[in-house]
């Protein structure tokens, strides 16, 4: 049974979402404190500059609830590529493929502002395998592989979905 | 002959320095004007915020004038990454080696502080050939190539330089 069926999406931010978006983002398990606080700090520099901050949210509501949401922008100093900073779903609402019409819905909104294509980075680790295959069976490609990026045995890996 | 032996380094930011950041970008001829306000706003964001703005520099000057710089810091979520974000020469000092002394006393000051590795992006654009020539004479390595970054026919080439 798909229950995502209920979501209503925005891209407006409102005062209420550096919360919400630290709930989801802890509610994973996935990412350290300081993480965390990257993922808070960049809701609160948009409710702060407005679009001139550069990144772009969607969130995802069931009922008066946000459960899930995604942060991108175009990359300064290039034409057309967008990074996706963060997406990520509320872990009580997962199994419900919410993640997978959240970035449907992403990657639509960035071909609208004629986005050429989608890079995401993701850590080589071994719990971020999920993550990993996500992207894969949504169609994004593994570009390159910076061994030992995020400490010496955290490689990062780019993966790029190319829109045109 | 090495006209550079009369070269004076600093570390610290004086007020000054978005003028001389500014024209020494400027003087290359290698970037456009948002790159080169880019450049100018990491020097501005560093006077404001100090060391909590993440940015470390290190100046070059011959005389009174400050003739180049590098700009780097540790990468967020990252154990000793270093970005190398600019190095610059201005274009009047050229041909004096300065560039090269300029990136080892970075490497050092990387080195001091623990890093285990720089990294560095730049364009796969013909007229990027002698930056990527610098670089790779100087032993840093070709880690990816990321097709179509920064335009449909622009590549974005990451180089790494491992310390450890």
């Amino acid at each position: 049974m798909n229950k995502s069926a209920a979501l209503v999406f925005r891209e407006n931010v409102l005062p209420g979402d550096p919360v919400a978006v630290r709930g989801i983002v802890a509610s994973t398990g996935f990412f350290y404190d300081h993480e965390i606080d990257v993922a808070v700090e960049l809701v609160d520099e948009r409710l702060q500059k407005g679009l001139k901050s550069g990144y772009l949210f969607l969130f995802a509501a069931q009922g008066d609830r946000t459960v899930a949401y995604s942060c991108f922008g175009e990359i300064a100093c290039s034409e057309g590529s967008y990074d996706l900073y963060w997406i990520a779903v509320h872990d009580d609402c997962r199994n419900q493929g919410i993640g997978k019409i959240l970035l449907d819905r992403t990657e639509a909104l960035i071909a609208g502002r004629k986005g050429r294509a989608i890079w995401v980075e993701t850590s080589g680790q071994e719990k971020y395998l999920p993550t990993r295959k996500f992207y894969l069976r949504l169609g994004y490609e593994e570009e390159a592989v910076l061994k030992g990026f995020y400490s010496a045995n955290d490689d990062k890996i780019i993966y790029v979905k190319r829109l045109v």
